[in-house]
Formats: C-alpha cells, sequence, structure tokens
C-alpha cells in the first residue's frame, strides 16, 4: 500500500482532516482515557510481528513482561472515597506485537533548544534499546536541531558510538533553536526512508513535533513519531518531573554556597544568583529550600515590587540591618514587568520565538546598588553570580540517569509499537503516553497560592509582595468560576504532581 | 482528664484490647482505606484547636493549604478500565484543627540503626517544622538511639542548634542498633513528660515503634508516635523511596568508577565493588544501571551459582577472554547461601537481630582469585573495593534534601492533628500516612521476574543464573495461587512503585 | 623602657629616621643576605626567652628542632659553576630565644582585600600555632579588614572557635578594601595593647603593612608586624606561589569545562570563559595548560589586538571554520588598554587604589559578536562564563591547606623571635622572612617572552599577537641595558620561580 | 658506524666496561656537579642537528628559549654565608642542537607497576611534545608493563589517540609488576629500530630503566633512556615530590571525612583509615595535616607498640573517654614488625619484589576490637575504611597536571639532547636530569625527628611512641657518625625538601 511504505505524494489528502482529533475513551465511575494516536489510526490493515524481546535471553525469566493492552495510568491520585475516577493515560512499555520488523526500521534522532544535563543519556538509550532490545541496526543523528534534517549530514549511531557519551555534558549531536520547516522535515524524512522520528525538545520543539506528526498523518506516511520532553526548568506539564532538573537543582548548590560565602565575608554583603527559569521558577524554588542558606527567592509567577513598604528593597534593607548580608536567588524570567517598565525593548524575538529577554541578574544587582548608593549611604557589596551555562553543561547525575534510560526505552517500546504523536514521560511515577495537546497546551508553572510556595516563605522568612486584597480577589475570582471542591483537588493535585514530583 | 495529662497508671488498662486493630475504611467501586489509628481511637473527648498555621504569614497567601478530611493517596496506579479502586492512604498534610496547643506540645526526636545521607537534614526540618510552622519550642533529642531514652540524657534542640546540620554526613544526636526496652522507654516518655514521639530507622526501627506505639495506647497516653523510615537499601515496602537512597547510589558511581578503571589497566584486571543491601538489592542494581560499566551485578533477590555451565566462574572467564577486563558489583547480602556453605557459622545474631553477615565481597574475591590460580592458569588482577562507609557518611543531595523536608513536615503535621501510630512516606508521589503494620509486615525486594531486572540483565549481559525450568515453576506456582490479571496489576504495581519511584 | 612597654608618646621620635633602611648583609662569592627588620634594630636591651617548644611533648624527638641563627635561603638556584650566589633570605622558623613571655602576648589577625581559598585556614593556624606552640591566649580577630582596627569591636579567636572554619570558604573575620588610616590603626593597637600583628592580604595590603611598620617603628613600640601575603592571582613577587592559586587553577577548571561543552554542542559554538587576573595572567595561563581544551588565552602581559591580519577576529573565524567551535579564556585584566580606547572612562579608582575595570568579559563577547553579526553573516553561539566569586569561595584543597599552615606557623615563629616588618613566603620551597620592599616594589608577572608562555602558545596553537619586529626590538633593548648571561640567569629565573613555583 | 645505527652484535663489547660510572665535576666554593650520561660518552663523533624548535611559531618570540649549556640546579638551597656550594644537578630544558633528526626518532612509552593519577596526562604530553615540538612522527606505546616489550603488540600513539586520556583516570598502555627480562626488552628495542625510551614507574621500574640502559649502552646502540618516575608514594629521593601524590593526598580527605562522621555518629566510634604507603607515609602524613580531623596517624618511619603505658591502645581508650569517638589513619607499611609477629608469614614475595604485605587495617581493626571486647568490656563501633583503589585510579588534578606536563617535556629536551641514563624531576622547582644512580639508591622517607612529623604530632596529639632513651640514643649515634653541622644541614635539607616540596 502506497501509504504504508512512504511513496505517497507529498501532497496527498490520504487523510482529508488536516489536523487529528483528540482519541478519549470513557468509563464508569468518572474514568476518562486521553488516548494517543496510532498509526493504524490512518494506514488500516497493517501487519503487525511478534516483538522480539520474547526471544531475548535478558528477558525471559519475565513473568509478565509485556504491558497489557488495558492498563492505563491514573493521572489524579488524591481522592475522596466517591470521587470520580478522571483521566487516565495510556501505560508505557514493550507490547506483545509490534507494527515494524527489525530490519526494516530506519530511526532518528534530534535534539533541539538549550542543553540540558542528560540528552547524551537519552540518545545513548535510544540508541541501545533499539539495538539490544529490538535487533535495529539503522539509527540517524540529525546534526544540530530541526535544521539538521535539510541542511546537513547525518551521523550514524551504533552502540559503539553512544557507549561512554552519557559521562559527557552537552548533546553529541548538537542542537540549536528555530530552523523548523515542516515540509522540508517531511520531505527529508521521506526521502531518507526514515519511519521512526525521535524528538527530543522543550515545548516549542514539541509544538513543533506535533506539526511534523500531522503532516506525516496527512501525507499517510508509516513513520511514528515520538517527543522527549527535555527542559531544565521543569515546565512541561502532565508529566511528573523533566530528566536533568535533579541535576541542575544539585549543581545550583554551588553558585548558592558561593554567594552565601561572599556576602558573609563583607559588610552588607549581598550575593544575587540567577537561575534557570524564563516563565516557571522551579529551579530557584527547589535550589533554595535544598539550600536554606537564601534569604529572597524571586520567581516569574510570583511578581513583586522594588519600592516601598513590603517592597524588596525594604526588605533587604530590613535583612542587612539584621544579619548584616544576604542572599538572593532570581529565576532569569522573574520581574519582566518591572524589567520592561525599565527598558521597553522586549519586542524582539529569538529564533525559537522565546521572549529575548534581558538579563534580570544585571538589572536587579544594578536597582539594589542604584538604591543603596544614591538613597540610603549604606554601603553594600553586591556580587553577582550567573551560574546557567555550568549546570547546564555538565553530565547528568546518576538519578537523571536512570530517568533517562526509562525515558528512551518507554520512547522506543511506543514507537515499535505503532503509537505515534505521543510524548512520553512519568505521570504519577508511572512511564505513560500523552498525546502532544496536553503537553503543549500550557506550561507548568509553580502555583504560588499553595503549599509548596509558602513552604518557600516560610523558609526565607520573605514576604509574600502580595496584598491582602489580592489573594481575597483571587479567591473570589476562583469561587466564581468553578466548583470549589474540584478546584482544590485540580489544582492542588497539579500542583503536588508537577512541583514534587515523587516527594509529595 | 487522667489519659490525656499522661498521668495515667502504667500498668493502667483503660484499653482492654492489646494490640490495635487495623482501621479499615471501605466505598464504591473497590475503594478501601487503610487508615492510620488517631488519639481520639482510645482517648474520648479530646479538645481540639485551631491550626496556628492560619494565622503565619508565609501561608496567608495559600488558598487551599489544609488538606481536605477526606483526601487519600490511591496506591493502585496503573488501572484498567473498570478496576476496583484498591487501597487508598490517608494524605498527609496540615489539618485545620489541632490536638495539642504549640505551648503544650513536648516532642523528642531518635535516630536508630546504621548512618544515611539526610537523617541531619530530617532532625533540622522536624525541630524547624515544629518551630516555625507550630510555634513549638521544647524539642528533645535522644541521644545514641533507643538506649538514650533510658540511658543518657537529652539534647535540647533549637532551629539555631540546627541550622547547619544538613550539610553534615550522619546523625547529630548519634546512633545505635537494639536497645530498646518498651518499659523503659514509655516510662522515659510518660515521666519526661513527651508528647509527640519522632522514630527515624529502618524496618527494626519502625517494629520498635509501633510497640512503643502499642505500649503507649495500653497506658492511655496523649502522646502522639511517628515513624520516619530511614533505609539507605530502599527495602521498605508502600513507600516509593527513602531518603538518601538517591544520594547513595550516586556517591555509589566513583567506586565503580575505580573498578572500571583499575581492571582497565590491568591484564585480565576484575573490579569488584561491594554495595549496600542485606536483604534487597536496589542500590546495586540502580548504581549498575546509572553507571553502565558494570559485567555482573549480583543481589540477594537472584540466586547465582559459581561453578559450571551458566554460573558466574564461566562468564567471568567469559568476559576476561572477550574484553581482557570485567567490573563486578555484589550487594553486602548476595550469595548467603553460598557463603554460608563455605562458613557453615551464620547462627550469631547481631544487637538488632540481622544476621551477622560475613563480607560477601571478600569472600566472592577470594572464590574468582582461588578459581584462577588453582583451576586456569589464568593471572589474573582483582581488586576490590568497599565503599559503603564513604557512601553513608556523605551529606544528602539537594533532591534528597527537599525530600527530607516534606518527610519531617509530614511527620509535624500528622502528629500535630493526633494521628499516632503511623509512619509516613510517599506513595504515588503524594506524603501519606501509613499504619506501622503496613510498613513491618514485609521487606521491599526487588522482583526478579520483572522488568526492571531485566533491564539489568539486558546492560550487563550478565546470565540470569536460573535454568529455565526454575521459571516456569515458578510461573506455574503463581497461576495456581492468583488470579492472573491481578496478579500481575499487583506484582507490577509492586514492581514499579518500589523499584523505579517517580520514574517508571 | 618606654618604648618596649607601649607607653610611648604616638608623636614620639625615639627614633629619627623616618624610614627604615634595607638590611644588606655580604659574603664570600657574592653571597647577599636581604634581612628583616628585627625589635631590636630600634628597641636596644630588649630581654629574651627560652622558647616555650623545647618542652613541648610533640617536639621532644625533633633533633634539630631549631633553625639555625645563620640559615639562609638562596633565591638563585639555576647556576653556573662559577656563579655568583646572589641574593639570599633568612630562613623561616623557629628560634632557640624568643622575645615575648607567652603570657604577654597580645595578638590580632586581620584579612583584607577580596576572597582567596585558604584565608580561614591561615586564620585557624595563626591562632593554634600561637595557642598549642607558645602558649598564647590571647589572640583578636580584627572585623572587616583594617577599618576594624579603629571601626569595630574585636573578636576573641580560641582554638575551639577557629577548630572547623578550614572547611569553609571566606573568611571569618570579615575583609574589606581601603579603609587604611595610619595612625588611628597603630592608636587602637598601642591603645589596646596588642604587641603581634598579622595582616594577610595583597600587594596593597602588605604597602599598608609596611606603612604601620614604620610607623610603630618610629613611636618605638614592641610591636612584630608580620604580613602573610594573599592573592589569588599569584602576583606578589620573589615567593614561590601565593595560597589558594593551586584551588582557583583546579575550579575553574569546572567553567573551562562548560564552556568546552557549550562550544561543542551549538554549531560555531564560542565559550568565553573570563578568569582572575587584573595584573597578571598566572590563572588564566595554568587553567589553560591543564584543561588543554582553551583555543586562546589572552592575560595582561600579552597584548593582543582585535582587527586586521594575525587579529584576534581572524584567529577566531579560522578556529570556528577548522574546527566548528572554540573556547577563549581571557583574564580580567587582559586587553585594558583595547577597552579603555572603546569606552574611555578608567579614571575612577576603587577604594584600594585599583583601577576600576569595566568587565573585560562582556565586551569582547559583544565585540566578537559584533563582528560575526554586522560583518561575516556567520552565525555563531557565544556563550559567556564569569566563575569569578565560584572560585573564591570555596575551600582550600588540601595542597593549599598544607601550604596555609606552613605560612600561619612561620609567621608565628618570626615574630614571636622578634622579626618585625617582615612578609612570610616560601622561596624555591623554603619557607623563609622577606622584607616588606621586595614584596611590594613591583608585581609578579607572566614573562611572555619565556618559556611557559611558549608552552601556552604551543598547547593553544593561538598566534602571539606580537610582530616580528616588536621581538626583535624587545631583543635588541634587553642586549644593550644587561650583559647577556645575567640577563638569561635573571629573567630565566624570576619567570620560572614565579610561574611554575616547584614544577620547573 | 654499527654502534649509531642500531646494528651492533648483541653480544658486542664496543664498550668493555660493563656499568657506566658517575660522571661528578667539580667547582669554586665546593661546587658539584652530578652529571648524568649522554650518548657521546660510548659513541664518539655523532652528528648534531639544529633544535627544531628554533622554526616554531610559538616559540618565536621566547627570548632565551635554549637553555645554556653550563645551567644546573642546587640541591642545597638552606645556606649559610660561607657555605660549601654542594651538589648539583644539570638542568632540564632544550638545548640548541640535538642528537636526532625528527624522521628518524622511534620512542616508546611503557608504564609499570601501580596506578598513580596523571599517568595518562604523562603518556599524552611526550606524545604531544615529540610531536608537536619536534616533529616525531613515530611514537609506539608498550603494553602492560615491561613483559610488553616482547610478550605484547604495541600500539601507534598519535596526538589524536592521546587528545583527551588526561581526564581518565588509570593508564591507556595497561601496566604491570614485575617482567622485567633485560635482554629481551633490548633486544626487541633493537629490533624494532627504537632509539628513544621511556619508562615511567617507581624505584623498581627505575632500577629496570638502569639497567636497560646499561645494557644498551654495552651494546653501544643509539639509544635514548630516559626515565619519568612515578610513585603515589612520594618515597622516590632527590626530587622535589612525585607527580600524583597532592591528588591522592586530596582524594584521601574524603574518606578520613567519611571515618570522622561515622566515629562522631557512635557510641566510642573508632574510624580507621588505611592509606597508601609501603615504606614511607607521605600520604599519610599529609593527608592528616590537611585534614586536622585525625587523633592518630601510624607510618612505616615510625615505630609504634600496642599494649602498655604510652601504647597506642592506651592512647585510643584515653581519646574515647575523653571525646567519645577517634580516627586513626595508617599507612599500609605501618607496623610491620607487629604485623609479622603476629602471622610470621612474610617471606613470599610479589612481582616486582615488594614484601607481600598482609593488610594492615584489617589487622590493627582486629587488635583493637578484640583489646576492647576482651579485657576491658567498653563497647566501640569500629568502621574500617580502605580508600586505596578509589585514590588510585582518578585522574589527576590540574597543579598535577600541570605538572606532568613539564615533567613529560623535560624528559623529551633530554632525550633529543642526547642525555640517556637519566631521570628527570624537580629539584628546588627546577626540573633537572638525575643520574638514575642517585633515584634508586634508597627511598625517600618520612624523618621523624624532624620538625614536619613534630607538626602532625603537635595537631594530632599523639604519644610518639618513642622513649626519651631511644631520642638520645640516635641523637649520640648520629653525633658520633657526622659532623653536627653537616648532618643538621643536610638532614633538614633533605627532610624539608622531599616531605614538604615547595612549601618549606
Amino acid at each position: 500500500m502506497a501509504a504504508a511504505d512512504n511513496n505517497s505524494n507529498r501532497n496527498g489528502n490520504s487523510n482529508s482532516n488536516s489536523s487529528s482529533k483528540p482519541k478519549i475513551v470513557t468509563g464508569s465511575a468518572g474514568y476518562v482515557l486521553e488516548d494517543v494516536p496510532h498509526l493504524t489510526d490512518y494506514i488500516p490493515h497493517l501487519p503487525t510481528y511478534s516483538n522480539p524481546l520474547q526471544d531475548n535471553p535478558a528477558y525471559s525469566v519475565v513473568k509478565q513482561y509485556f504491558v497489557n493492552v488495558d492498563d492505563t495510568v491514573a493521572q489524579k491520585i488524591v481522592v475522596h472515597k466517591n470521587s470520580p475516577r478522571g483521566t487516565h493515560f495510556r501505560r508505557a512499555g514493550p507490547r506483545q506485537r509490534v507494527y515494524f520488523e527489525s530490519d526494516d526500521v530506519h530511526a532518528c534522532i534530534v535534539t533541539c533548544g538549550g542543553l540540558c544535563p542528560g540528552l547524551n543519556t537519552v540518545i545513548r538509550e535510544i540508541v541501545c534499546g533499539l539495538h539490544h532490545m529490538y535487533g535495529v541496526k539503522k539509527v540517524l543523528g540529525i546534526d544540530g536541531g530541526y535544521r539538521g534534517f535539510y541542511a546537513r549530514n547525518t551521523v550514524p549511531l551504533t552502540p559503539k558510538v553512544v557507549n561512554d557519551i552519557h559521562k559527557r555534558g552537552g548533546t553529541i549531536l548538537g542542537t540549536s533553536r528555530g530552523g523548523h520547516d515542516t515540509s522540508k522535515i517531511v520531505d527529508s524524512i521521506q526521502d531518507r526512508g526514515i519511519n521512526q522520528v525521535y524528538i527530543i525538545g522543550g515545548d516549542g520543539t514539541q509544538k513543533g513535533a506535533s506539526v511534523i506528526f500531522e503532516e506525516i498523518r496527512r501525507r499517510g506516511l508509516k513513520v511514528a513519531v515520538a517527543g522527549i520532553p527535555k527542559t531544565i526548568d521543569n515546565d512541561i506539564p502532565v508529566i511528573d518531573k523533566s530528566f536533568g532538573f535533579d541535576t541542575a537543582v544539585e549543581e545550583a548548590q554551588r553558585a548558592i554556597n558561593a554567594a552565601h560565602v561572599e556576602s558573609e565575608s563583607f559588610e552588607n554583603g549581598i550575593g544575587v544568583v540567577k537561575l534557570m527559569g524564563r516563565y516557571s521558577g522551579f529551579i530557584a524554588m527547589h535550589a533554595t529550600l535544598a539550600s536554606r542558606d537564601v534569604d529572597c527567592c524571586l520567581i516569574p509567577e510570583s511578581p513583586f515590587y522594588l519600592e516601598g513598604p513590603g517592597g524588596l528593597l525594604e526588605y533587604i534593607e530590613k535583612r542587612l540591618r539584621e544579619n548584616g548580608h544576604m542572599v538572593l536567588v532570581i529565576a532569569e524570567g522573574a520581574g519582566q514587568d518591572l524589567l520592561s517598565e525599565s527598558i521597553q525593548s522586549l519586542d524582539k524575538q529569538d529564533a525559537s520565538g522565546n521572549k529575548l529577554l534581558q538579563d534580570v541578574g544585571l538589572w536587579i544587582s544594578q536597582k539594589i546598588k542604584d538604591h543603596f548608593s544614591k538613597q540610603n549611604k549604606m554601603v553594600i557589596n553586591l556580587k553577582y553570580i550567573d551560574p546557567t551555562y555550568m549546570i547546564r553543561a555538565i553530565p547528568s547525575n546518576a538519578s537523571d540517569n536512570v530517568y533517562c534510560t526509562l525515558l528512551a526505552q518507554s520512547a522506543v517500546h511506543g514507537a515499535m509499537a505503532g503509537y505515534t504523536g505521543f510524548t512520553v514521560g512519568p505521570v504519577n511515577g508511572r512511564h505513560s503516553y500523552i498525546p502532544f495537546y496536553r503537553i503543549i497546551e500550557k506550561q507548568n508553572k509553580v502555583v504560588i497560592t499553595d503549599r509548596m510556595w509558602a513552604r518557600l516563605l516560610s523558609s526565607t522568612n520573605q514576604p509574600s509582595f502580595l496584598s491582602a486584597k489580592d489573594v481575597v480577589e483571587d479567591k473570589k475570582e476562583e469561587e466564581l468560576s468553578t466548583p470549589m471542591v474540584d478546584e482544590m483537588e485540580y489544582s492542588d493535585d497539579n500542583l503536588e504532581k508537577k512541583v514534587v514530583s515523587y516527594t509529595c
């Protein structure tokens, strides 16, 4: 059949609908399954094959190796006696029957966006997983992000090539922002005869993967598209935690320690540390909680103001008078409204479409210096530390290494089983296949009206920068718009799952 | 009332039943709640108080701060459309009403058993949690484990005293094995007027805590007993993962790296690394998976044999002939049957009741040397590394630090809310209160007939040391005893939760 | 006598000469000793005491514990058969007779200038050395640098207080730049009855120490002034290496590794790392040599230019075309002439009198970006890393820890023996007492016309940025001004000693 | 000429004397030069060539690049005004004229003995030095130590092959003990046409190198033999410090920290750490001084006894009663006399001829346990840590990396200049060529009757384990045998240079 063997017309319309619909299945007691697409959704009568893992000696002792076709993972886990059961996702793992023969698989891997500890481990384990579990020999690396599909040569990847790469930071494939040209990319996939595409990247990249999947579907190609979510900021929704996050929080401790030592050694010493987090402050929040040496943590989700009573500068002055020194952690996306007031030049866009944010660390450092030099005549010693690239570039720690292995193997199992247009990731600790639209519809953020942030406020003693009025209004709004219990359930669930993953 | 103010007769029988019964609540669709005891179970008419957190500025912005009285956490998370809902546990967190007034609380903390990264963080956060969240000023440290209750002076603990202890390994309170004398301990609790007891330790320690709780209940004392599970081996059931485990796996990488370098630099180099794990091989398994430099991993759960076809020595010889070197990781409890055959002197007991295991690392090293020197005339270079104490003694990493904080705060919230006889820990990523009997009834073990161990076998290429016959018989037995689907569900669930916690 | 017991008039002129003269002793075969001042130079008839170390059990087995009164250390060590013997310094170490009774000693310690790994170790070992070796009980810490003498309270220092401080970065005493007011400082010394002053700081601080010594001498006070040279930049002459330097070079490797990973992962990736070194490039040079991942190293001693043939930008472009990525290390004081051309605002002075240098790392990064964006249409990915404060704030490594111990003990022995107005430091591996004027007369610099720099050029393959004409003229000048052999001897000796200390 | 082109008879006697004589040159004022052999000593009329470095762009700016033919390095550096000048060594570095043409050089590198941090850096820099400085293309690696010369294939080494090896521990060439068969080795050198032999190893290995040199000389071959001293124990005489030593002392801190934490956390906790040092205790001494957490340090040079007054067990008991815990560091060669009394089985020899020492750490741990369990009824908690292989296998730190570079380059310069039969190493901070006989005639040892050991005793407060009588007798003996002043000079000089290298 034309579609299945990749010969379909590039402008072909074997499937008339331009975008796939969510696949929703419901069950008793409020059970909902948000399923992922499958090659058979648009290519009927695909042959299946016995999973080669059945004959793998390493798996011969596994009693129940294959995932039951009905296994799903519950998203809602804090429940009442008679709660509705809520949303579920398809459980990740190997299936009894696969939709590709080992010799026919021609896979490719691409890494996009910024660096993140663990990238090389994911690459390694996709290659090794395909090779050792499924006997797949043809795996290509795409060089330098999306544009590598059409503007670069590919790199053959074998277990030998990737053997030691998990001990190195960065990505051996190279990466870039932007460069997403759907037609050219799908043309390249089609022309090269690639039939499994593994795309590692953040929410922008996953949006791109979604578009690639839709185009492949439109063309009716038998090509599985699997996304592996990568975001050092932990800002991807639904999944528990993104890989590299633990490593990043660990490494951030060095910078906070240094800021603490510097600030303690000078009169009115102030240590300012900028950490990653354009739109979400998870790294800053966790690094602050883990360190316990931080006096103030500013994140994008929590607005603050500089001047006046209850403002940041007043608080800094208070801490200096009390303790003689202080440490301030600021996420790169915090205070963007104040920053834009200051510079009013934020209309530029970088290649991936993120706002080109000015360096908030330099800005806040200058603001603090100005305040104390001009108004207060208090001599301060401010030291600014930006450890961003030193954090991004390290290899992943042991825990992230194991996590990356499971992520990569789950993606491989999914693609082999014919699933496509999915992202893989842990939901309440179980690896699941999640439809793209759930990953890219919004960003995961710190919920500042919930407990984890309260823990932080309690730990740093910083002001909330919220007037009582704000909070009351916020609550009122919520009450009007949603039933109280559900909202509680949902927001809470969301918070706890995203913020603290396995620990809350 | 006598019971409530700790003046009851020590031989008092305000409650006739000598041991508390499980508190089971059922709901629709197969919902089961395994609840924890509460002070009001045996002391009626206890007054309650408004939770002081309501007036805490750090929490003033929290919309839904208090945990809903009906919140429970599902243990079973991989489900089918119409599965029964299964077991749930009470969700941890602060309650609207508490059963202690801040000024009346007199808490104590004890650490028992071996060292584990994070002990000091847990101590710190119980002290700071009680102090900052609930305004509790009286917290005592018990010196040197259980026997410190009656044989030592106590140590007053304040936020200032514990401020920097999370940066140090070990436990500032000291620890010991054994020393559990229920009467003396409860006498001491009663005499000193202690009404909250935080007990940090492994399964033996939690059994002791359970007995202390029963005695306190028998005497009708208003004393909350909270257990915090500590086991570097990750061998406590129900909870996702024990604190310090990630740190231990990370640190174990150093030893494996050294073994790898040593073995590569010498002809027929063999690096043997012994890791912690008396009864369960989680550290060895995860360290092996994270490292990828290990050729063979031996754990207590997976029997092996030395001689003959398919045996360990044959495999070692094969690897040396192929690669010229190899790395062997062995958990301290692996191969105990073989070891006891060799030495037949395992009837001694150490103070906590664990078998006094001979050093399996030295034993296996000698066996390997003997084999190659005597039989094969192959010159080998074996290096044995035992990093146990270097791993146990380091401070916890950032991720374990945040985990310990949540654990300690959950314990504090539970005790303040009047719960007692409970252990705290994350279940599918949500901190929960778990009755003691669920924690101590059995040990968490690596399930070698499931997928994580298969991953390891696949990664090391080592033989399974199981004959096909063993596996078939094993399966048959299972089939007879339990319905297939449920068994699958359960064992799988158990495996995934315990083994990979949030990552699978 | 008035002078000896600190009651002399503050304006007293017991010594008419306002500044002390160098004490030069000559011997056979060209032997020269540049001796240090002694209390007896200006206070005659001081009583001496038996060194209490004679009765110290730890030293009872030492055969030749005390330094012979005639021991001197040769500065010139590369010699010819008949070379003159050259300059020598007085050997550091305990003397048979001391000029202070233990109970009469009242010592103080001050730290000035920027942070440097090892400060706390030096403080610890002065306190412990005075206490354990000489039974001195009264040691004060001066708070926050020179101004602490007159504007702050002092801090009593005991072995218990300083017991663990060597494991922490920074200085427990606090530090500052400037604040040097000779009269107030010497008044404070006199008023408090201090008779041993230990001053830890860089060349500016040592200049201050020299002035304090001169004033003390003028007033005829029996006060020993000992300088301990502290400069993370290694820019103090005569001594082999300053403490903290090894630690700093080690820590700098992290930043260079990160720059290397970032640059390799992006097309035309450029990693720019700024390292310490206002006037000398030792850290940059050693970090580059140790790393071997650096393509270009720019230091203050080696002028460079951006544009045109042989310029930096041309070289960068060449490396990118060849390798696709590059790493640039720049010392903070490099390229100041170019920077000042760019901004022409270098007339400001910071508190210690150093030029307020603009951030050369940000400047060069911008210049490179401008070049490639405007002229060449080559898309580059530049990442700038400034690890300065993360390097300064770490604790010293083991080797620096032992070094700091010897430095502190040597200073204590010298002061007890009545020497004053001296700096202590290793000369060719032997701790010596060096007169202040030799330390402050000039800065130690990388000699770019000698072998160590040639090694670096050879390792990075960067251009020398010198035209052949420059070199020839340079040589000619030298030839005219100095005899060839001596110049060789001297420059070489100077280079090797300063640059590579014990390793060349 | 036959000798020069390696075709001489293997039994040839072009040089009748079977062993080379020391080359001693004397000068004025007691100047003595102990020179190294040169190819022209036994092959007359060798042609010389211009040093290719003259045309190397990296060196074009070096004013005085080449070492003056008369440069020598003074061994005695602490001198009196009229001291004799004493022993000197030939200064290392490039010479104006070389004795090999680049294209004719055929070099080989071998590593022997145990692992040591920095081995791979030395290998890398010999290869890169020969290649980049001298244009030498033919460099072979000998596989697995001496026996690789005749029993293995060689490995071609290029700058590309060795590019990243300095970041890895161990040796890429492999190593072994023993295997020294002079005839076979020199046959192999002759047959393969090798004319530069770089031998990296400890004193046993250098003895082997000396014998190889003598045989090569006897056969009249134009083959330069250069030894690079490798000993993690720092037990090689004359040179300041061996490579890897700093790294080892640094890494040893981890084990001591762990022992400290373990001992503090248990009642009567004792942490025992065994460190490297068969015949000399430098690592144990320096690690103890750097850590400051050690209560007792035992080294081979300082005899001790267990029982009775002033014995080790009494001291341990005293510390436990005072502090409740203690840390003991023991070098692997300490207490051998006691150990042999215990086991009387030390007549075996390992392959390199070292005594097969029993594990003193296990022995002393058992002795301590026995003492407290049997006699004293004091319950102790002893933890034994042996970090040996974890220390040996790490990559070298930055300071050792730079040191290894200079060492390798000095060896290359020496061989190119026709020197042979020499070891390279820093003497008072200047790299020098030292005749083999000075390196192998005795081992460098900690001098326990000098100041560094006194510092340690003072730091730990441990007893000296010497009776006053011992010391007096020791002194008396010395007085009889040597003039007092000289002895002082010499022993002291020796001590300080060897023990503390650049820091004293």
